[in-house]
């Protein structure tokens, strides 16, 4: 084990923890010099290695979401939030409309950075009352929008879709960096599906997108050659120096998904988690509480709160002194957020309810 | 030692190798585990620990550099090639026009980009004859330029500029990707400098932009927020998750410079380092040689080929027997090419020299 203190968790929203396993397999092949005289960090990325792990990781991706034929997987450096602006400067094409759905802090930050470059129609809100996604149908999408954005899981506000919309020949396009391999994924519902890497795909530094290929055929030919999906497309990711060490963790995780039972395993595995935060807390008589409609309570970000007078800081301090650690949930959400990605074990939630239970004993 | 083949050497142009100590103190930091239940890697970036890393990173770089007191120090996710286009977009400001000097290979790359965002003007070329940089004098700037950009060292064709322009009142802007702390470098004769990391300062994945404050203000406000010089400095690099692994070793390669002597000591070693092998070229009776101008020579990049006749694939094979791999020179410009960047220690270029002279008897 590298892990010295294996009895401390991380709770953060990212970057956040990886599987044990990829922790020292990482720690092994990405700085240990083979007979080339180089580590897997400093091989050159034309090189064989580099393209076998490149490779790897992208037969691997498709071979978990089932991918269909025509849909294409990049590795792009950089995080999702960069795909706020890449998505309409490659999918706009001669329309300069766009829908999108607002279901919370990440989706506003995508439509804030949507105005900058297309025509904007904000076409579902979240519903009055507790936190909830947006109702997913009667949705009025102008026929002539590029694509459609959705983002399936809220991070920060700790929602999830219980259904998406039906977008007709609009594309569908989702944010799904909190949520990406939590679960099986239906990639051929979406024209595109992007998500940082640094939840459930390794550290931080990548991006992935999955884009249908017909849809590549939109990008103009004056894009930035690094920002234009159909020229990365068409380089296998290496229009430029690809970010090579976050590239071979990724491969290491979906390797560590594979062995670990796919994303039908990461589904029950994650639901099962957080069934037991939200069914604790629910029994709680109110000493916590989850804000979030049941229907749309996040399997991966749980969010929640102390009653009225009780002081978070103090919940927080004591948290770390019992080896939880990040628990303050998203600043511009408050309360308390506990992310519950792939690689966070069963014991981890169980460290967090041990805890939860005996400060509640001792303050409620 | 982590490395088990220690007679093997890289000399890829990037990714490239890692000081031994950096390759050590990686292994142990990126992927151990702490107190808080995180390594490196798995740490939030608004985590204090990441924040004192990048300001660590930020603060021995200022002081490497020896830097003015109105520059910043930015790290962004991706690679040099994205400023060939963030550039016009930052910095072109009610100007359309750019002014680019053409020495090589990489510096065509950023005016093919520059083309789609500005008005270029090519104010320089390289002369006839052996390849060299631009005279550096009399160029025929628009006095309207935004900005004028130079390569001060062409890696793929292992020229370094002996001299730099004086642009005026035009702002220099200087791609300095593989030259970056290659040896000192006056930051006050720049408006900007921009370099990948791969090089000298870590792994791919970041990139590092050194910008004089009053330039920031000609960003428009419309960048995308990731992309925007003056969105990134007043968040401190952190405008969305920064790829936090990449910027811990980068401090770490900060860190083993200033330890090391400084960019004098690099300089200096580099040049020590170069010389060995340019005197054996030159030496060799035309069996090897070096086609750069000698007073453009690359200290880091060191081009040379083969007499007319003899096969170069066999010597790159016999090359990687002896544990000496990725000496083939850029695809687009051919022959061979050994880089010695600051990791590169003396036995790296000794054992180079030990077979190129066992070659050359063999074959001579």
């Amino acid at each position: 084990m590298v892990a010295p203190f294996a009895d401390a968790y991380s709770f953060a929203a990212g970057p956040a923890r990886l599987p044990d396993a990829v922790l020292e397999r990482a720690r092994d092949e990405l700085f240990r010099r083979g007979r080339d005289g180089a580590s897997a960090v400093e091989r050159p990325f034309a090189d064989d290695a580099f393209r076998a792990t490149l490779a790897r990781a992208r037969a691997r991706l498709a071979g978990l979401l089932a991918l269909p034929a025509d849909y294409r997987i990049l590795f792009l450096a950089g995080g999702a939030m960069q795909h706020f602006s890449l998505l309409p400067m490659n999918l706009l094409g001669p329309s300069r409309g766009a829908a999108y759905a607002d279901s919370g802090y990440w989706s506003r930050r995508a439509i804030d950075e949507g105005h900058k470059r297309a025509t904007v129609r904000v076409v579902a809100r979240p519903p009055a009352g507790a936190p909830a996604a947006p109702d997913a149908r009667g949705w009025d999408i102008p026929a002539d929008a590029a694509y459609c954005h959705v983002t399936p899981n809220e991070t920060a506000d700790g929602v999830a879709w219980p259904a998406l919309p039906d977008t007709g020949a609009v594309p569908l396009v989702a944010d799904c960096t909190s949520c990406f391999l939590a679960a099986p994924l239906d990639v051929a519902r979406f024209g595109l599906v992007y998500a940082g890497a640094q939840k459930n795909v390794g550290v931080a530094g990548v991006s992935i997108v999955i884009v249908r290929e017909d849809l590549l055929e939109r990008a103009p030919l004056d894009l930035p050659a690094p920002f234009s999906y159909a020229a990365q497309a068409a380089q296998d990711s290496c229009v430029n120096t690809p970010p090579t060490p976050a590239i071979h963790v990724a491969a290491l995780v979906l390797d560590w998904i594979a062995e670990s039972g796919g994303l039908a395993a990461m589904a029950a595995a994650n639901a099962a988690k957080a069934a037991r935060l939200y069914d604790f807390i629910d029994a709680s008589g109110g000493f916590y509480a989850a804000p979030v409609r049941r229907d749309c309570r996040s399997n991966v970000n749980v969010r929640f709160h102390l009653a009225d007078g009780f002081d978070e800081a103090r919940f927080l301090a004591e948290a770390e002194r019992h080896g939880l650690f990040h628990l303050r949930g998203h600043p511009r959400v408050g309360g308390l957020r506990a992310s519950l990605y792939n690689a966070m074990p069963t014991a981890g939630v169980d460290a967090l309810l041990g805890f939860m239970a005996e400060f509640m004993s001792r303050n409620g």
